[in-house]
C-alpha cells in the first residue's frame, strides 16, 4: 500500500530508468513525470500502457467523419511484451493536439501518463505533437494575460455556471475599457477547452506582444445549458427525444451583460465578436446572425455546413441584403482545415455563395490539417488580429 | 463511428432512461449528463462502469496509511451483470472528496463518468458525498470572488510555471491592497487541488460575505520544483535516488515576489500566511520556520508526524526561545481528522509540546474525518478566519 511517504517522493522521481535513448522526448501534454507517450523525431508518436492480465488493448483516437485524427484512425491494436507492456508507434501524426484513449478489454480507458482535457463528452487524454518552426502558440517571455475563472448564477438554467475570461496583460494596472470576443468550444467539450487544448491566452499573448492583435478580453463560456424545467422534445434527426439546448438564451441573456458588468468592456456592437469551432461555430453563425445588433466581427472555425444554406433565406434573411450586412458586419471569417474534407468543402461552397451574393467574408483554410485544434489554434491566430480594427 | 451531430447533442441529452427511481442523486463531482457514480439517500455510494469483455473489476479507494478513504479500504472487488454492467455500493461513506479509480482486468482507470480530479500523481476520478446540514463549501448567492491562471518564468527550473490565485470579491473595483495566504496541496496533487477539489475560493467567499474572515488573496502553487541541472540524490529512506524538490527556493526567491508584483498585496510579513495539507503542511512548517522574517501566520493540516520533533532544536532552533516565537508569530494554527489516527496523534503530540514549552498554538481535530479534503476544508475553515486580525 502507498503511503504518504512514497506519495511525497513520486512525483520528484520521475520514472528516469525507462527513458528510451533514441531522441525521443515525453509528450508536453503529458503529467509531470510520466515518460509515455513519447513523440519521436520523425513525429510519430509512441503509446505505452501496462496491462498485464488484459487480453486486447487498443488506441481510440479522435477521428470525427471524413477527418483525419493527426494520429491514424482507431480502434489500432497495441503489441504486448513479455512484462505486461502494450505498446504501439503511429505513423509520423499530423502536428498538434490530438484526443486519445485506451481500450482495454473492450472498456475505454484513459492513459494515467497523460493530462486530461474535456472533449468527446468527458475527460479524455491528449497527446501533443509539435510543429517544426511553428511557434505561435508557445509560451514566450512576453507579457502575459490571466484566464480568470468566474462564477455566475444562470437564472434560465437555475445554476451556477463558470466562465473563464482572458484579461490580456496590463489589464489590472490600466484603466482602459476593452473590445470582448466571446469564444466557443465544440461539441463535447466545455468551457476549459479553448485555454486547455487550444491555447487561446497564449496565442493572444504572442499576437499583443508583437502588436499583430489589440489588446482584448476573451469570454469563454460552455455551450451547453439546459433551461429549468426543460423537457425532451422529438429530435430532429431521428434518434431519441433531445433537451434543447438553452445556450443562445444563456448567452444573450447572461453571459453578455455579466462579463460587461464584471469587467472592463467596451459594450457595444463594434467592440463585440463570436468565434467558435464546429458545434461552437455553428452556434456562432446562429447566434450573431440573428443578433447583428450585438455583433458586428463573426468567426466561423470549421462548422458543419448548414443544410440548405441559402444567402437569402437562411438566418432569417440576415444575408438578404448584401449591402446592408455589409455595412454592418465588420468581418465575417469562415475556416476549416484541408484534411476535413467535408467540413472544408462545404466552408468553401458557403465562401462562394457568399462572394457570389457580393458579402464581404474572408476564407481560410488551414492546409493538411483536420477537425481537430491545429486547426482551429490557427483560425484563431489569422482571426484575431483582424479584430476591432 | 460518432461524428458532429451526434458529439452536438450528447451532452444536451443525458442518459435520461438509466436513472433508478430510488431516492440517489448524480453525484455533484460527475460530468455533465453523467448518472454514475450516484449518492443514496443513506449516504453510500454507488458505483457503476460497462465492461462487457473484462474478467475482473474493482473500486480502487485513496486510503492512506492508517486514515479511512471514506469510501472504504480498495480494491473492493465490483459484480458484474447479465448486460456487461459492474457494480458496487459502498458503506455508507465518510462525507466529503474522495478519490477513486476502477481496476479492470489490473488497470487503474478513471471513471469516464468522473470529473477528473488531480491526485495520486494522476488525474483521477473523485466524488463528492454531501455532509447534512453543512453548507459552508457550497456556493451560494454572494459576491464570488476570481481563481486566475497565472503564468510565470521560474529561473531556478528554466520552466514557465502556473499559479491559481484567488482574488476576493471587490478586487477588481478598489484600489485596496490585501494580505496573501500562500495555500499548498498534498502530495500527487498540483496547483490545481485546493480551488478544485479543495473549493478554497467558495470557502472563503462564503466567510469574507458573512463577515468572518477578512478579505484576502490566496495563492495557490504546484509544491514541487527540480532545478535546472539536478541530478538524483541517495534517498532519505533507502528507496532509489530521488531529485531534491527545490519548491522551498521556487516560493522564497520567485513566486513571492511575482505573486507582490502582480496583485496589489501588502507586501510584509504581518500580512503574509502560510498553510498546506499533509506534505504542504510538511513543507509549510518547514519554510515558514525557517523564514520567520516573511510569514507570522502558520497552518499545518494534517502533516505527517516530524520525526525526532523536539521543540528546542528542530526547524533550526526557531521555537527554542518561547517567548520570542510568540511575539513574532502571529498563529500557530495544527490541525488534523480524527480518522486519521497517526497524523491526528502525531499532530496532537506537536500541540502538546508546544503548549508545554509556552508557544501559543491552535489545535483542531476534525471529527470523523480523515486523511481527506473534507478534514482540509473543515480546516481552512477554522483557520482562514484567524488571519490578519
Amino acid at each position: 500500500m502507498r503511503n504518504w511517504i512514497v506519495l511525497t517522493l513520486i512525483a520528484a522521481a520521475p520514472c528516469l530508468a525507462q527513458a528510451p535513448a533514441d531522441g525521443s522526448v515525453p509528450a508536453s501534454s503529458n503529467i509531470m513525470g510520466s515518460q509515455y507517450p513519447r513523440i519521436n523525431p520523425d513525429g510519430s508518436v509512441t503509446f505505452r500502457v501496462q496491462a498485464r492480465d488484459a487480453q486486447k488493448v487498443q488506441l481510440g483516437t479522435g477521428s470525427v467523419g471524413d477527418s483525419d485524427s493527426g494520429l491514424g484512425r482507431g480502434p489500432i491494436d497495441m503489441v504486448k511484451d513479455d512484462r505486461g507492456n502494450w505498446t504501439l508507434t503511429t505513423k509520423p501524426a499530423i502536428p498538434g493536439f490530438h484526443y486519445y484513449w485506451f481500450i482495454i478489454d473492450g472498456v475505454p480507458a484513459n492513459d494515467n501518463g497523460s493530462e486530461t482535457y474535456y472533449g468527446w463528452g468527458k475527460q479524455c487524454s491528449g497527446v501533443e505533437v509539435p510543429e517544426k518552426g511553428v511557434d505561435f502558440y508557445d509560451l514566450k517571455p512576453v507579457p502575459h494575460g490571466d484566464i480568470r475563472i468566474r462564477w455566475y448564477f444562470s437564472k434560465i438554467t437555475g445554476e451556477w455556471r463558470q466562465a473563464y475570461v482572458y484579461t490580456p496583460p496590463g489589464y489590472d494596472s490600466s484603466r482602459d475599457r476593452y473590445p470582448v470576443l466571446y469564444l466557443q468550444h465544440g461539441a463535447g467539450e466545455n468551457v476549459t477547452t479553448w485555454s486547455k487544448q487550444g491555447r487561446a491566452g497564449v496565442i493572444l499573448d504572442n499576437l499583443i506582444a508583437e502588436g499583430k492583435a489589440k489588446p482584448m478580453i476573451v469570454a469563454m463560456d460552455t455551450g451547453y445549458a439546459t433551461r429549468i424545467g426543460a423537457t425532451p422534445v422529438p429530435s430532429p434527426t431521428g434518434g431519441q427525444p433531445q433537451i434543447p439546448n438553452a445556450f443562445e438564451d444563456v448567452l444573450i441573456g447572461e453571459i453578455i451583460s455579466m462579463v460587461d458588468s464584471t469587467f472592463r468592456t467596451i459594450a457595444d456592437r463594434d467592440h463585440r465578436a463570436m468565434a467558435g469551432l464546429s458545434m461552437g461555430g455553428r452556434q456562432t453563425l446562429q447566434i450573431t446572425m440573428t443578433h447583428l445588433d450585438k455583433f458586428a466581427w463573426i468567426g466561423s472555425f470549421s462548422a458543419p455546413p448548414i443544410a440548405g444554406f441559402d444567402v437569402k433565406t437562411s438566418y432569417d434573411g440576415a444575408l438578404a441584403d448584401a449591402d446592408a450586412f455589409n455595412k454592418k458586419v465588420r468581418l465575417l471569417w469562415i475556416g476549416a482545415g484541408t484534411a476535413e474534407p467535408r467540413i472544408h468543402d462545404g466552408a468553401a461552397s458557403m465562401h462562394q455563395a457568399l462572394d457570389k451574393a457580393g458579402i464581404k467574408n474572408v476564407f481560410f483554410a488551414s492546409p493538411g490539417t483536420g477537425h481537430e485544434f491545429q486547426t482551429w489554434r490557427r483560425s484563431l491566430y489569422d482571426f484575431a488580429p483582424r479584430l476591432f480594427r
